[in-house]
């Protein structure tokens, strides 16, 4: 018995018999196959670098205090954000009219997408129902829009810190990516320079994320209008992920890109699941902007051919697009802005009173980061270490900023209630002072 | 002026400039960058039969006559097949109940995924939550399965006819397409010996499509025991489509391969859409039967990876799953199959008593291949210019099965309403008797 290669092996089976006296001999080989499966590369390629990060800590709370999660970024979690009436209703008549239960074309209804394009219409960036492709969730959007401009080989530039699903999708379809810095110090713009000098042959797109996860920040008309200069000028188009789009705080103003260019093409993602709150419900879309021609006929055809690998969102949401984009009442979208402010307000002035922490000021989305002066923590190692001792003191758990690759910082979601974000500040602020030994310059070589 | 490359063009400028009196030249170049942005090669690559071959038809019915389309594998287009009123009032229930707004785990919620894992549960295969992938459709639950099995230069073997999504998403990930022969006599059983024929060392496996689109076959036990037993002795693992599971008629029995086997994993490919009548809702799941531990955790945690890219359903219809499945009546599933199975007769001896047509008698799903006897329709070239004609003249449109890489067929959806069928069959005879031209064999060389 012989074993060959790691697919199959063989057995040798010496036979020896009589026929007619005479003694015969044989030989016979069995090919005898064994299970060999692997997964592909692509699913061992597929990275989640905040499961990766989460699941590798030791998050065991305190049992004397009621956890409080300031990590999750989902609006819906405690029940403080509902959304709107009328919301629920546009999909119970959707659901009621029966029009909905087949398929839909796999780049959304006719109607549906004419919505969305009269929604998100501007003079200076018209869209027609053509230009919309809904899609199943605003993650699809960015994975259809990464896909159709990107080869295995290339690369796109990303936000460093910034959402993690950009490397997840562009890592398992064999595409490089190449992190830009957003400057603290800056209120989180892109540091223009470092952003211009990654710019290769190979780049083919720029990740631009405004208002951004993990840094509520909103970027002014100004910045924009540089950012869009540098993809002009290399001519490398624009994925903006624009999910959380016109949620700023009253004192800011969103700016689209697509409207602040003529010439630069974009790819504007975005979706009901965070302004509406209902990301359970995967209803995302590609706005396609490009009045240079650039993307052409082929880069439509592309995000059409994309579609139809899985087809897009579910044909009820999309029976009740129209409704829930016209019917929403103003009162709700300035509601949940006013709440994410007040939270934001109460989180940044508790958490700028701490010696050691440094908070960014954030001024939309649904997002803080917090810097974390290391060096006065002696006791910890980095931000996970920081944020996982947070969790077995306190019961509090802030995203570590190393899952946005961005060391030293943490991200708190602001969309708990105000009694739970208020005693959250209280117990950071407690095991913050318990921990802080500050470093003082001077007389640094006598406290060693 | 001189053009460089692709991408870019120099401009060359010569100044010539007086300082102090001295003449200077100077050559200024200036690299001026251009739009130049393709689509990638799997959007190119991304290929749609149906779409390639129906966009190439000149379809203008006969002003005379109503449309009638039998070519749309979609059961709720005529209205005549609604969902149950339980289906419907477990989406209200869900929405009502607020629970289901927000994210679900990207595998699903454990309570739906549990819900499907009883209903499919066996004696012979039992399944628990955790065998259990939620998908946006069945379209995501195959995109995944063949995406955690095979590696660009694979190759997956499927059925011929058969549907075309298999062959859309296996060549748009770099995975080669094998085709099988189903043989007609057979009741479109596998030819096994050319399905065996047909493995080497770079299948990654095996697709079977039981209950069948675009045939209307139902397997019986024995065949599905002999196409195991090849998987079995290649260890090839197998992509059960079985989304038209239990749709079956009455006299015959749906049997799921995963009971028939101890050994040969399988990765079962279901949802809603067909039996439930709602595949707008995209609502799909891949059941891990692995009894063997070939797959072992391996292809499982390749799954989630995958699942973790644009996540799954619409956390409405997740949250509404579990009262699907338990409260959906008897009646209603009787009821779909009786409609069916009555329209299937109908059309099926209907045709049958066409000179030159050749249908095959289905046995369940929503469908039924018609052979065309090419030669004795002497003025059509082929299964397309067949039906494209019968548009023409009679405004009726059947799929050419070309769409399916079986000329000289075509297919019927038999879900249209009972007297849409009946008209549309003796449609097909006035066109038939019209351009019937029997070419007897013995006088054929007189014709010419």
């Amino acid at each position: 018995v012989r074993v060959e290669g790691d697919k199959s092996f063989i057995i040798i089976i010496v036979h020896s018999f009589n026929i007619n006296g005479d003694i015969y001999s044989a030989k016979m080989k069995i090919h005898k196959k064994r299970w060999n499966i692997r997964a592909s590369e692509m699913s061992k390629n597929t990275l989640n670098p905040i499961r990766a990060i989460v699941d590798g800590m030791k998050l065991s709370p305190n049992p004397d205090k009621a956890m409080i999660a300031l990590s999750i970024g989902d609006p819906t979690v405690f029940g403080n954000l509902p959304t709107d009436e009328k919301v629920l209703q546009a999909m119970k008549d959707a659901m009621d009219s029966h029009k909905y239960n087949g398929y839909a074309p796999s780049v959304g209804y006719q109607k549906s997408r004419e919505a969305v394009a009269n929604f998100y219409c501007s003079p200076e960036a018209p869209l027609e129902a053509d230009d919309v492709i809904l899609t199943s969730g605003c993650s699809q959007a960015i994975e259809l829009a990464i896909s159709v401009l990107c080869n295995p080989g290339n690369n796109i530039l990303v936000p460093c810190p910034g959402f993690s699903l950009y490397k997840t999708l562009a890592v398992s379809l064999g595409i490089e990516i190449k992190h830009y810095n957003l400057l603290p110090e800056k209120s989180w713009e892109i540091d223009l320079q470092n952003l211009e000098s990654l710019i290769d042959e190979k780049t083919a797109c720029l990740v631009v994320n405004n208002p951004s996860n993990p840094c509520g920040s909103v970027y002014s008309k100004e910045h924009l209008q540089d950012i869009l200069a540098v993809a002009s000028r290399h001519c490398i188009p624009i994925l903006a992920d624009e999910i959380y789009g016109d949620m700023v705080f009253p004192e800011h103003t969103f700016y689209s890109m697509a409207p602040l260019t003529n010439d630069v093409p974009i790819l504007s993602c975005g979706g009901l699941a965070k302004r509406w709150l209902v990301p359970g419900w995967r209803m995302g879309w590609i706005l396609i902007h490009d009045r240079n021609q650039a993307f052409g006929q082929e880069i439509r055809e592309g995000l059409v051919k994309l579609s139809q690998r899985i087809l897009g969102a579910c044909t009820i949401v999309q029976g009740a697009l129209e409704a829930i984009l016209n019917s929403t009442p103003q009162e709700f979208y300035q509601d949940t802005i006013g709440f994410l402010k007040s939270n934001s307000e109460i989180c940044f002035s508790a958490l700028s009173s701490i010696p050691g922490l440094n908070p960014v000021r954030p001024s939309g989305a649904m997002y803080l980061m917090v810097g974390i002066e290391m060096e006065n923590f002696p006791e910890f190692e980095n931000d996970v270490d920081f944020t996982e001792h947070l969790v077995t003191e306190q019961s509090v758990f802030c995203l570590p900023a190393t899952a946005f690759e961005y060391p030293n910082y943490f991200r708190i979601v602001v969309t708990v209630p105000e009694d739970m974000m208020v005693e959250a500040c209280s117990r950071i602020r407690e095991f913050c002072q318990l921990h802080y030994r500050p470093c003082n310059q001077e007389s640094n070589d006598l406290d060693q």
